[in-house]
């Protein structure tokens, strides 16, 4: 049988002995004693009122209104890899559009054979797939560039999400148009008021893109994009568009507003380079972090997230000293490609100050790298694309700071 | 590149090919031409209003009151796996507690070397598991046995959810006891009104149980036992104690209500067999069914789901004449043990009246059984442990029966 060390004077001195050998349960609360709510037909259940403080978040300077702004994950309460349909993170470019599914249509037309114009009922009957996939907006972490912002995991990190999601391949769609020869892009328009768009290369779209309409289970949010969106497996999370309309086949990119004023890496000369569009290796400890303080010397698990845009996560490597030493974590099976993979470490902190870092590692060998190594590169006048190391530090009364290191 | 063979003309007549050869995009809808709600913060976010017939729904001649009741998770709508957490299926035998995640405890006494008394922050400090499962109650289709009750795939196979679960390993938490020499049982007992207790197999609790306090990347919901309930992996959904608040270590079972009265077979000559435990190799398909009929002679995806509490589904088959001849499904990666298994499998209908069935077979080569062999065993008597293949007869004109065949 395993033993942890983790006896109860251990556990931050909450845990109690009970006193006898066998002794009696402690006094029955009110709750064991009466008959609860039964069952209520047609009710959607909810999370407990306890939990009212798990939610998506935003920053009221970060964006010049609401209808163009984000929300963020609250990651220190993921427990796994998937991502709760509630709280997973908004990105808007005009507000989120109501669509109705009866009158949604999606457009496929430009270098193709046969254009189609298909309904919801249409996309339901083309044969089904059910992937497990992170969708991270390459904007998140973007504000710590030039300094540490914010004391917070979810907003250093929150711009992400996994989630279990069942559609058709957009390769068994574009089969039934016919390609013509010579396309090699694709544009994908969505059906909010910002029109979004952005221009895929045909190869990308014919190996693992989805339409999809399911997430978790359940009909795509209407934050996700109800009733249809694009996914597009480890690539930018701007890429997989909403309330996807339109679907053009072409032989150069179009050079779209959303691909051009947005989401290209400005350089620390000036330029900007073309397009960035897979999410590198990155991960991230969710606890202890900022929201998730420790609570005097003690046992702890160390937790965090890993991911990448290019494949599987082969191992992520804790540090406690900055980068100096580092040790191996436990992955939690199923590891799966393009998904947030869960990562634990076992840990007696002494109670001295600690730099707290992970480093992912995926199954192409892209080991993570530190935010210098980033600056060296890109310098500081970008806001995307930031995978860097994240370093906590934990101070001797167990709260946690968002630092970068030299 | 695939070519599935699903044209626009065989899609059920609504999709319809764009009259150019690059056409205009259909007229603009309103949603595309103005600004939706922005990101409210503090909001927790919902299904679209379009998808509220998305629910749980019960029977309501199934029992005597709502307290002691269950709803029915909507399989007809479940797009893969995961089973959204809210229309996950609840059953309660005292209603639903609500209980107070800084109040409650967790007794674990008996046959142990030091008793322990837990809180919920001691619990969230043990090294953490996270596990895709199934919960499957022993009755489902429990009404079933006698004849076709409910035309109804909801009201046939409802009472079934898979979750990513997170908590920590029981045997860990255990492992902190001691357990004592001798100690072959354990009683776990919830905090509802009911004291619904189970016994359990010590061996089975230090293999594979978990103490779960996370469900699909949050909290556990209040329905599914929040903050704190037992998971059994493939074992009858009763045994996995909701709101638990008490581990006694034994060395015989207790023979408790809930597993005497309760959840114990009634075979043919009156008598009832002891304790069950595991749930057996199962499917059923999900689309087409009573809720999901076809619509005219075309292309179809034959969809369902299979699960097995003793593995992993190795094998499912599909038959459309009432299991004369069998076709083997595909199976949707991740195959993961003691979950819930995505099938499909294309199929051409031409209208004529089909006898649809899908039979699961699992890693350790146990096939799911007709109705009629597990009546020859069983009887009629009893409402439990019916994992039996389900017949959908499928019209001329699309709609779907649920049957009983010889």
């Amino acid at each position: 049988m395993l033993r942890t060390g983790l006896a109860a004077g251990l556990m931050g001195g909450t845990a109690s002995r009970a006193r006898a050998a066998d002794p009696s349960p402690p006094a029955e609360p009110e709750w064991s004693q009466t008959l609860g709510p039964g069952i209520g037909d047609r009710v959607y259940g909810q999370p407990s009122h306890f939990e009212a403080d798990v939610i998506r978040r935003n920053v009221p300077w970060l964006t010049a209104n609401a209808e163009s702004s984000v929300s963020f994950t609250p990651l220190q309460y993921q427990q796994g890899i998937i991502t709760a349909s509630g709280v997973f993170f908004e990105r808007y470019h005009a507000g989120r559009p109501t669509v109705d599914p009866a009158q949604h249509r999606l457009l496929i037309h430009g270098m193709v054979d046969r254009p189609l114009l298909l309904t919801m009922a249409d996309i339901h009957r083309f044969p089904s797939e059910s992937r497990i996939h992170f969708i991270e907006c390459p904007a998140n972490g973007g504000m710590e560039w030039r300094a540490a912002q914010l004391n917070s995991l979810q907003f250093t990190h929150g711009m992400i999400g996994c989630a279990e999601w069942t559609g058709v391949k957009l390769s068994t769609v574009l089969g039934e148009c016919g390609i013509a020869k010579g396309a090699s892009w694709v544009l994908a328009e969505g059906a909010d008021g910002a029109h979004m768009a952005r221009s895929i290369p045909l190869d990308k779209c014919l190996d693992d893109v989805l339409l999809v309409y399911g997430q978790n289970g359940e009909a795509l949010r209407p934050e996700q994009g109800y009733p249809l969106r694009l996914l597009v497996p480890g690539w930018q999370g701007n890429m997989n568009i909403k309330w996807i309309r339109r679907l053009q086949i072409g032989d150069a990119p179009w050079f779209t507003r959303e691909e051009t004023s947005k989401y290209t890496e400005l350089m620390k000369d000036g330029k900007a380079r073309g397009f960035t569009w897979p999410i590198y290796a990155k991960s991230v400890i969710t606890s202890p972090c900022p929201e998730m303080p420790a609570k005097g010397p003690g046992v702890y698990e160390i937790r965090g997230l890993a991911w990448s845009g290019l494949g599987k996560i082969k191992q992520v490597d804790v540090s406690l000293d900055g980068g100096v030493n580092w040790t191996h974590a436990r992955l939690q099976e199923p590891v799966l490609p393009k998904a947030l993979t869960k990562f634990t470490l076992q840990w007696r902190w002494d109670g001295r100050p600690v730099l707290l870092q992970s480093r992912a590692i995926d199954d192409t060998g892209f080991v993570q790298p530190t935010l210098a190594e980033l600056r060296q590169v890109r310098g500081t006048n970008g806001i995307y694309n930031n995978n860097s190391i994240q370093t906590w530090q934990v101070k001797p009364d167990g709260s946690v700071f968002n630092v970068q290191l030299g």
